[in-house]
């Protein structure tokens, strides 16, 4: 007997979907959801700023872990976080879903009713998409983008190729709440005191958009959004931009409910080496990364935790209060390994 | 033991499908692949025009049928499709792979050659990307254009809902050839003489980005690309218009191969409900669909299958030589059935 996803079929499935996307649906634009692509009008002098990223279940989710409609709002959120880190405006999301076998349709509603929940909370729209069936639930989504009129601004991006020596190093929020938040999950302890920041954190993270577009206003040009871990993205700024980072463990902002529940080391390694937090770091001049984080620019605060060195270019050292270097359990997230 | 794709890592292998895509990779553009995301200059007074598809080993494709290099080109020409249909000049891809556990090293060096192959083919180029490991290879490209100026067109789009009682209903090049060459080589027949003009169809399909431009140019307004099937995509057309389609059998174009290799019935079945020809369908004035024959751009020749009818609203007719109604074996394409 056919499920009702297979009775409902691609068309109606899809209707469905954008329905239930409510105001998420870019319904206004020149060419709404429902032809062969969406379009819409580009401000003159802007440049376009782009993104593109898969998250599959067992590899980005499970579905032990987290819902459908969790796995929406970490892909939208995934996306605009990379658009954030290049200081970019977020315009509009493509949203392809490839749907697992077992899926059910009210798996489908939660799926869409997290996006719009991601999408209200970042002030982006959908504008198109599409939908298949696979053996493997896989959410695609492309955010599009606005730089700052090029005109206006010296440098219209942060870039990950822009750190210099003295600069200083900073990263907003917290980090390594997701991981320490998927480890509470794993381990059956969501009802302790506590325990919801970090898996929110995990479930239900937020990208930086504000504070993209405020740095690049404060005049720096150098940032990207720690996605991979906090080291592992130092290391690409750090082979970026041919420069060597060092980092200060005491620095680094963590979580009090990740040191509380897992303990200081545990939260330390999930904060150097956990990804997915959608956190930017930023490097530049100390005085104007320590202005940011008095603006507090939608609400989040900016930690200066290391500095830019001419030494060991392309590597990131973390000392820890006694200055040895250490040597965190894992160094990062890489989806191949 | 790990697999050298393990060995080699995420950014490894990134840096390695860079390397291979040669000029298909957008390297002179504001912000180029290696950057949280792509920037390029919009040109000014221009919409954007996007769109996103997701193609899925065993759904979209089967290793059987078509190599990983195949799927690749296939990828890019069903999104540069979408642009067409739109009467849109493509620009920049990104592109999202979900490499499946069992994808070697070799195959992933012949996804990029056919993914550059396409985009030369296509004049496209790719800005960005993401790879992550899956239980099922998953190909997703966003594929990102831009319209004629805006002031300069009074109908800056193909749509699906400018069909008109009155028009006629053209198709471009051929139909049913991508399905029919998924049967020979299924059938272990591609050594067959005419064979090969089937099996490229199915394996390496060509979108119709000149005569979608062409089309907006001579005043056309109506039209989409043939990708779930002839009838199902003029049902879409019927749909998003209100009007009812007829079209005649026997004036839908079919490669003669297909007739001489599996007979004309089913030539004609997989022409009325075979999908991804990817070629346009159009419906307007008749002599503005002659004259875009007569000057067959790009060397595609244009047919004048049907007519649009106030009758019988969302609803697609095909009529048989003897007048009859006719009633293919399959009406298309549905991802969820």
């Amino acid at each position: 007997m056919p499920t009702p996803l297979e009775e409902l079929g691609e068309f109606s499935l899809i209707d469905r979907i954008v329905q239930r996307l409510g105001v998420a649906a870019a319904r206004n634009i020149l060419v709404p959801p429902g032809d062969d692509g969406a379009a819409w009008r580009v401000e003159d002098g802007c440049a376009a700023v782009a993104t593109i990223d898969m998250l599959t279940e067992g590899n980005h989710w499970r579905l032990d872990t987290m819902t459908l409609g969790d796995a929406g709002w970490r892909a939208v959120a995934a996306n605009v976080s990379d658009l954030a880190a290049m200081g970019a405006t977020p315009d509009y999301l493509l949203v392809g879903i490839a749907l697992g076998i077992d899926v059910t349709l009210d798996e489908v509603d939660d799926l869409a009713e997290g996006m719009l929940q991601a999408c209200l909370a970042h002030h982006v729209r959908i504008a198109g998409g599409d939908i298949v069936r696979s053996n493997t639930t896989t959410i695609s989504i492309a955010a599009y983008g606005h730089s700052a009129p090029l005109s206006e601004v010296p440098q219209p991006f942060l870039r990950r190729s822009e750190a210099k020596p003295g600069d200083r190093v900073a990263v907003s929020g917290t980090v390594g709440a997701s991981r320490a938040g998927l480890e509470i999950i794993e381990a059956l302890r969501e009802g302790e005191p506590g325990a919801e920041v970090l898996t929110r954190a995990h479930r239900r993270p937020r990208a930086r958009v504000q504070l993209g577009q405020e740095a690049l206003r404060a005049g720096l040009t150098c940032g990207m959004d720690v996605s991979d871990g906090l080291m592992q993205d130092l290391g690409h700024i750090a082979r970026a931009s041919g420069v060597g980072i060092e980092v200060a463990a005491a620095a680094v902002p963590i979580e009090q409910a990740a040191v509380d529940l897992l303990g200081a080391d545990i939260a330390l390694d999930y904060a150097l080496g956990g990804g997915e937090d959608f956190e930017l770091v930023l490097t530049g001049p100390g005085d104007v990364l320590k202005r940011l984080d008095q603006a507090a620019t939608g609400g989040t605060p900016v930690s200066l935790i290391g500095r830019v060195v001419a030494e060991h270019p392309g590597e990131v050292i973390v000392f820890s209060d006694e200055g040895q270097p250490y040597e965190p359990t894992r160094r990062g997230w890489d989806q191949l390994r």
